[in-house]
């Protein structure tokens, strides 16, 4: 009845959690594929299952997840059969693939214990998962594969108010590179020496100077990374100020960016954050 | 071959673009079902469609779309025959559903001259898109669809090379009530005062006390928002500080929460808020 097993890349909980592997479950917890919400390790008895004491943040497992959340990194999942939801196999064990940790935070479970708790969204490396819609939209047109129609109406109607209103405002990545990024910064913004204080250490940005992805697409490597706090993110990447060649501060900001010396930023690629934003 | 035509809410470029319609299209454009990258309007010759002039931030379809991209508004998009792309309907026009700003810039186009581009991703509003992925999954399973293998693989390449990497580090998201509180507190940070420059006005964001959405579960309103910096956001959902419910700061900052005279926030959210974070 274990709810998790923590497996930390070095074998603590200092680097954040690899992996962990979802079997049991507790009442408040649910699973629609896409978006996971899981109970925290520790506090239970082994035999029965049942929680005897807190759940702490100084448990491997849980500081973990949190310091994956603090800082971006990815958890490998895997459902075991004993995992309670649709997704789980009938036997063994199954890759749900890379989830991002988006929130965690600690309640009360209905033990009168403290428990921690984690909420995980889909973020990609399962090419043969379904998702809910997929699952959905097949009961819905094939009512011969309709096992059980009044659960599944009632599994639809749970997924829709579940989810987060409203629409995007920003969506900040974390990258392999941008991890090494505030490091070597030590979490201080390039512009404003701030680091951000969290309940697990210090968070900052890493900011792609020239954008990822299309249409501007330039890869992930550390000479096209700052290390910013989110305020001077948002400055940075809607074009409120721009670094020249000479690392002088164009617009909004002024003064000059803090550059390390191992911090061989590409100048084309600061020169393309300019253009694009009406600095030349 | 007008690129799209921005309908202001109120008729002008003020309060972000309300819709946009899709047809022609410039060679560096795509569509890709969920992620679209479409040139701004404005410059180009009615008649030949040939660009011969700048497009600019203050025509009202760009300045509409570049305030959305700020404030978070979403657009509605519209797809018309003429739009080039394997969503476009065979004739007339169909809605492709609520899509996000994600990114705005200018660069120097083919012809010479500057235009304005804009990267736009689903959000939802259309319960009968194809996904890609739908689409792709489709045609792999059943080869009687299969009309154009070729032509779909490398689609399906393309849109794997296109797609950002990492993972999600935050996700903001944008409600209707935020913009409210964010009006009312004319972009200022309730803990330190600053309000964000942009090249459009101002940034701020709305930050939820109780978390929308499950398992937290609030409703979006004003009693449950306090308008933030970015930094104080991150921080407040990290629980980096908490606000008791005399507003005094707890934590990492201290002082009072600035609280307009109008804004009657809600005490037993904040008390969530110190619940969850360990403040109590």
């Amino acid at each position: 009845m274990e709810k998790f097993r923590g497996y930390g890349i070095d074998g603590n909980g200092k680097e954040g959690t690899a992996a962990i592997v979802l079997s049991g479950g507790y009442e408040d917890d649910y699973d629609l594929g896409e978006e996971i919400v899981s109970t925290g390790a520790g506090g239970n008895n082994r035999s029965t299952g049942k929680q005897v004491a807190d759940q702490t943040w100084s448990n491997p497992g849980n500081a973990g997840l949190r310091i994956s959340h603090d800082r971006g990194l990815p958890v490998r999942v895997i459902r075991g059969a004993s995992h309670k939801s649709k997704y789980s196999p009938e036997s063994g064990y199954t890759y749900a693939g890379l989830f991002s940790v988006v929130d965690c935070w600690e309640e009360t479970g209905k033990s009168g214990f403290k428990i921690c708790r984690f909420k995980l969204v889909y973020c990609g490396g399962n090419p043969n998962r379904k998702t809910a819609e997929q699952l959905e939209l097949n009961y819905h047109n094939d009512f011969t594969k309709r096992k059980s129609g009044e659960l599944l109406e009632l599994d639809y109607d749970t997924r829709e108010k579940k989810r987060a209103k409203g629409t995007v405002l920003r969506i900040v990545r974390d990258t392999k590179f941008a991890n090494d990024i505030k490091v070597l910064y030590n979490y201080q913004c390039q512009v404003c020496d701030t680091a951000i204080p969290t309940r697990s250490g210090l968070y900052a940005e890493g900011a792609h100077i020239r954008p990822l992805g299309a249409p501007h697409d330039d890869d992930d490597n550390l000479n096209n990374l700052l290390c910013l706090c989110p305020n001077h993110h948002v400055m940075f990447d809607k074009g409120s100020f721009a670094v020249s060649e000479e690392f002088t501060l164009l617009g909004n900001v002024s003064g000059t960016l803090k550059v390390h010396g191992k911090h061989l930023i590409n100048k084309k690629n600061l020169k393309y954050h300019m253009d694009t934003h009406g600095y030349s």
